[in-house]
Protein backbone atom coordinates (compact mmCIF):
# COMPACT_ATOMS: atom_id res chain seq x y z
CA UNK A 1 0.00 0.00 0.00
CA UNK A 2 1.02 3.20 -0.85
CA UNK A 3 0.65 5.31 2.76
CA UNK A 4 3.21 3.42 4.72
CA UNK A 5 1.64 4.16 8.28
CA UNK A 6 4.84 2.38 10.36
CA UNK A 7 3.59 1.03 13.46
CA UNK A 8 0.43 1.14 14.96
CA UNK A 9 -0.11 2.31 18.94
CA UNK A 10 -2.35 0.15 20.10
CA UNK A 11 -4.26 -0.49 23.55
CA UNK A 12 -3.45 -3.39 25.72
CA UNK A 13 -5.13 -6.62 24.36
CA UNK A 14 -7.51 -7.98 23.72
CA UNK A 15 -8.33 -6.79 20.64
CA UNK A 16 -8.97 -7.77 17.00
CA UNK A 17 -6.43 -8.55 13.83
CA UNK A 18 -7.68 -9.07 10.37
CA UNK A 19 -4.80 -9.93 8.81
CA UNK A 20 -4.73 -9.59 5.13
CA UNK A 21 -2.13 -10.97 2.39
CA UNK A 22 -2.34 -10.85 -0.79
CA UNK A 23 -0.65 -10.74 -3.94
CA UNK A 24 -1.03 -7.92 -6.23
CA UNK A 25 -1.21 -8.15 -10.29
CA UNK A 26 0.54 -5.91 -12.51
CA UNK A 27 -2.84 -4.39 -13.27
CA UNK A 28 -3.96 -0.27 -12.44
CA UNK A 29 -0.80 0.80 -9.86
CA UNK A 30 -2.53 4.42 -9.87
CA UNK A 31 -6.31 3.12 -8.99
CA UNK A 32 -4.96 0.37 -6.83
CA UNK A 33 -2.71 2.85 -4.90
CA UNK A 34 -5.53 6.01 -4.50
CA UNK A 35 -8.26 3.23 -3.21
CA UNK A 36 -5.42 2.16 -0.42
CA UNK A 37 -5.31 5.55 0.51
CA UNK A 38 -9.06 6.62 0.44
CA UNK A 39 -9.75 3.44 1.87
CA UNK A 40 -6.98 3.78 4.81
CA UNK A 41 -8.42 7.66 5.19
CA UNK A 42 -11.89 6.02 5.68
CA UNK A 43 -10.94 3.56 7.89
CA UNK A 44 -9.63 5.91 10.47
CA UNK A 45 -13.05 7.07 10.98
CA UNK A 46 -14.75 3.91 11.86
CA UNK A 47 -15.63 3.18 15.18
CA UNK A 48 -13.34 1.03 17.12
CA UNK A 49 -10.75 1.42 14.47
CA UNK A 50 -6.86 1.11 16.32
CA UNK A 51 -4.61 1.15 13.66
CA UNK A 52 -3.10 -0.67 10.96
CA UNK A 53 0.33 -1.82 9.80
CA UNK A 54 1.02 -2.51 5.92
CA UNK A 55 3.75 -3.25 3.86
CA UNK A 56 4.30 -4.76 0.39
CA UNK A 57 7.72 -6.30 -1.01
CA UNK A 58 8.79 -6.05 -4.51
CA UNK A 59 7.54 -9.43 -5.55
CA UNK A 60 4.10 -7.91 -5.33
CA UNK A 61 3.39 -10.04 -1.91
CA UNK A 62 2.14 -7.50 0.74
CA UNK A 63 0.63 -7.99 4.33
CA UNK A 64 -2.02 -5.76 5.66
CA UNK A 65 -2.98 -5.85 9.31
CA UNK A 66 -6.11 -3.55 10.90
CA UNK A 67 -6.88 -3.55 14.66
CA UNK A 68 -10.14 -3.07 15.80
CA UNK A 69 -11.42 -2.92 19.35
CA UNK A 70 -14.29 -5.65 18.31
CA UNK A 71 -15.71 -8.30 16.27
CA UNK A 72 -18.36 -6.23 15.71
CA UNK A 73 -16.34 -3.13 14.60
CA UNK A 74 -14.91 -5.62 12.21
CA UNK A 75 -18.56 -6.16 10.47
CA UNK A 76 -19.43 -2.63 10.66
CA UNK A 77 -16.20 -1.70 8.27
CA UNK A 78 -17.32 -4.92 6.38
CA UNK A 79 -20.24 -2.97 5.48
CA UNK A 80 -19.13 0.21 4.53
CA UNK A 81 -20.12 0.51 0.97
CA UNK A 82 -17.26 2.08 -0.15
CA UNK A 83 -15.04 -0.68 1.55
CA UNK A 84 -17.42 -3.12 -0.29
CA UNK A 85 -16.78 -1.33 -4.05
CA UNK A 86 -13.01 -1.26 -3.24
CA UNK A 87 -12.92 -5.26 -2.27
CA UNK A 88 -15.41 -5.66 -5.45
CA UNK A 89 -12.23 -3.94 -7.69
CA UNK A 90 -9.48 -6.09 -5.82
CA UNK A 91 -10.99 -9.24 -6.74
CA UNK A 92 -11.43 -8.38 -10.08
CA UNK A 93 -8.51 -6.77 -10.92
CA UNK A 94 -5.85 -5.93 -8.51
CA UNK A 95 -5.17 -9.09 -6.46
CA UNK A 96 -3.94 -12.60 -7.75
CA UNK A 97 -4.84 -14.08 -4.57
CA UNK A 98 -5.92 -13.17 -1.46
CA UNK A 99 -6.04 -14.68 2.02
CA UNK A 100 -7.87 -13.21 5.21
CA UNK A 101 -7.53 -14.26 8.85
CA UNK A 102 -9.68 -12.39 11.74
CA UNK A 103 -7.33 -13.13 14.82
CA UNK A 104 -8.22 -12.42 18.93
CA UNK A 105 -4.96 -10.74 20.07
CA UNK A 106 -4.03 -12.33 23.60
CA UNK A 107 -0.67 -10.64 24.68
CA UNK A 108 1.55 -8.16 22.99
CA UNK A 109 4.76 -6.25 23.74
CA UNK A 110 7.37 -4.14 21.95
CA UNK A 111 11.03 -3.45 21.74
CA UNK A 112 13.92 -2.42 21.47
CA UNK A 113 13.01 1.09 23.12
CA UNK A 114 13.10 3.76 20.58
CA UNK A 115 16.37 5.30 21.74
CA UNK A 116 18.24 2.44 22.96
CA UNK A 117 21.85 2.78 22.11
CA UNK A 118 22.40 -0.28 19.85
CA UNK A 119 26.30 -1.48 19.46
CA UNK A 120 27.93 -1.96 16.27
CA UNK A 121 28.19 -5.50 14.92
CA UNK A 122 32.20 -6.85 15.63
CA UNK A 123 33.41 -8.49 12.69
CA UNK B 1 12.91 -11.77 5.33
CA UNK B 2 14.89 -13.05 2.21
CA UNK B 3 13.01 -16.63 1.89
CA UNK B 4 10.00 -15.11 0.41
CA UNK B 5 7.56 -17.84 1.06
CA UNK B 6 4.34 -16.42 -0.31
CA UNK B 7 0.99 -17.80 0.94
CA UNK B 8 0.82 -20.22 4.13
CA UNK B 9 -1.54 -23.38 3.25
CA UNK B 10 -3.60 -23.77 6.75
CA UNK B 11 -5.86 -26.23 8.72
CA UNK B 12 -9.12 -24.88 9.35
CA UNK B 13 -9.14 -22.03 12.19
CA UNK B 14 -8.82 -22.31 15.20
CA UNK B 15 -4.90 -21.93 15.22
CA UNK B 16 -2.67 -19.46 16.53
CA UNK B 17 -0.56 -16.18 14.68
CA UNK B 18 2.49 -14.36 15.71
CA UNK B 19 2.59 -11.52 14.10
CA UNK B 20 5.85 -9.44 13.98
CA UNK B 21 6.59 -6.56 12.52
CA UNK B 22 9.61 -4.81 12.25
CA UNK B 23 11.75 -1.96 11.07
CA UNK B 24 16.06 -2.55 10.20
CA UNK B 25 18.99 -1.00 11.07
CA UNK B 26 20.51 -0.32 8.01
CA UNK B 27 23.14 -2.79 9.51
CA UNK B 28 24.52 -6.19 8.43
CA UNK B 29 22.14 -6.92 5.84
CA UNK B 30 24.31 -9.76 5.01
CA UNK B 31 24.37 -11.38 8.54
CA UNK B 32 20.32 -10.26 8.97
CA UNK B 33 19.91 -12.23 5.76
CA UNK B 34 21.46 -15.76 6.68
CA UNK B 35 19.96 -15.72 9.95
CA UNK B 36 16.37 -14.76 8.37
CA UNK B 37 17.06 -17.76 6.20
CA UNK B 38 18.51 -20.77 8.85
CA UNK B 39 15.61 -19.81 11.35
CA UNK B 40 12.75 -20.32 8.60
CA UNK B 41 14.49 -23.51 7.92
CA UNK B 42 14.83 -24.08 11.90
CA UNK B 43 11.37 -23.11 12.70
CA UNK B 44 9.85 -25.61 10.06
CA UNK B 45 11.23 -28.30 12.18
CA UNK B 46 9.19 -27.04 15.29
CA UNK B 47 6.27 -29.06 16.51
CA UNK B 48 3.00 -27.25 15.21
CA UNK B 49 4.66 -25.62 13.37
CA UNK B 50 1.92 -24.21 10.46
CA UNK B 51 3.46 -21.92 7.94
CA UNK B 52 4.40 -18.19 7.68
CA UNK B 53 4.04 -15.40 5.53
CA UNK B 54 6.70 -12.52 5.84
CA UNK B 55 7.10 -9.30 3.39
CA UNK B 56 9.49 -6.42 3.95
CA UNK B 57 9.23 -3.26 2.20
CA UNK B 58 12.06 -0.86 0.23
CA UNK B 59 11.61 1.89 3.30
CA UNK B 60 12.61 -1.30 5.65
CA UNK B 61 9.36 -1.97 7.43
CA UNK B 62 8.58 -5.47 7.56
CA UNK B 63 5.77 -7.83 8.54
CA UNK B 64 6.00 -11.32 9.22
CA UNK B 65 3.31 -13.90 10.47
CA UNK B 66 3.89 -16.91 11.79
CA UNK B 67 1.35 -19.92 12.29
CA UNK B 68 1.46 -22.42 15.22
CA UNK B 69 -1.00 -24.94 16.33
CA UNK B 70 -1.28 -23.79 19.82
CA UNK B 71 0.28 -21.67 22.72
CA UNK B 72 2.62 -24.77 24.06
CA UNK B 73 3.90 -24.44 20.22
CA UNK B 74 4.34 -21.30 20.37
CA UNK B 75 6.65 -21.11 23.54
CA UNK B 76 8.30 -24.55 22.50
CA UNK B 77 9.85 -22.88 19.47
CA UNK B 78 10.50 -19.47 22.10
CA UNK B 79 12.74 -21.59 23.83
CA UNK B 80 14.43 -22.78 20.75
CA UNK B 81 18.26 -21.79 21.99
CA UNK B 82 19.06 -20.54 18.31
CA UNK B 83 16.20 -19.16 18.10
CA UNK B 84 16.65 -17.40 21.06
CA UNK B 85 20.35 -16.32 19.67
CA UNK B 86 18.62 -14.98 16.95
CA UNK B 87 16.35 -12.79 18.85
CA UNK B 88 19.36 -11.21 20.57
CA UNK B 89 20.85 -10.40 17.52
CA UNK B 90 17.33 -9.05 16.33
CA UNK B 91 17.36 -6.41 19.44
CA UNK B 92 21.09 -5.27 19.46
CA UNK B 93 21.94 -5.03 15.88
CA UNK B 94 19.24 -5.66 13.28
CA UNK B 95 16.17 -3.99 13.95
CA UNK B 96 15.49 -0.43 15.53
CA UNK B 97 11.99 -1.19 16.33
CA UNK B 98 9.55 -4.41 16.91
CA UNK B 99 6.20 -5.28 17.74
CA UNK B 100 5.12 -8.87 18.48
CA UNK B 101 1.30 -10.14 19.06
CA UNK B 102 0.03 -13.90 19.48
CA UNK B 103 -3.47 -13.80 18.47
CA UNK B 104 -5.62 -16.97 17.94
CA UNK B 105 -7.33 -16.60 14.57
CA UNK B 106 -10.81 -17.48 14.48
CA UNK B 107 -12.18 -17.87 11.02
CA UNK B 108 -10.00 -17.28 7.68
CA UNK B 109 -11.22 -17.51 4.05
CA UNK B 110 -9.53 -16.70 0.89
CA UNK B 111 -9.80 -15.66 -3.02
CA UNK B 112 -10.16 -15.74 -5.90
CA UNK B 113 -8.89 -18.62 -6.66
CA UNK B 114 -5.64 -18.80 -8.18
CA UNK B 115 -7.42 -19.94 -11.57
CA UNK B 116 -10.06 -17.32 -12.15
CA UNK B 117 -9.72 -15.28 -15.23
CA UNK B 118 -9.79 -11.90 -14.17
CA UNK B 119 -11.35 -8.77 -16.48
CA UNK B 120 -9.24 -6.45 -17.68
CA UNK B 121 -9.51 -2.40 -16.19
CA UNK B 122 -11.75 -0.70 -18.56
CA UNK B 123 -10.30 2.91 -18.79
Amino acid sequence: MSHAPGFARLPEPPYYAVIFSSRRTDQDEAGYADTATRMFELVQEQPGFLGAESTRGADGFGITVAYFDSEASIAHWRRNADHAAARELGRKHWYEHYELRIARVERAYGGPPANTARTEVSP
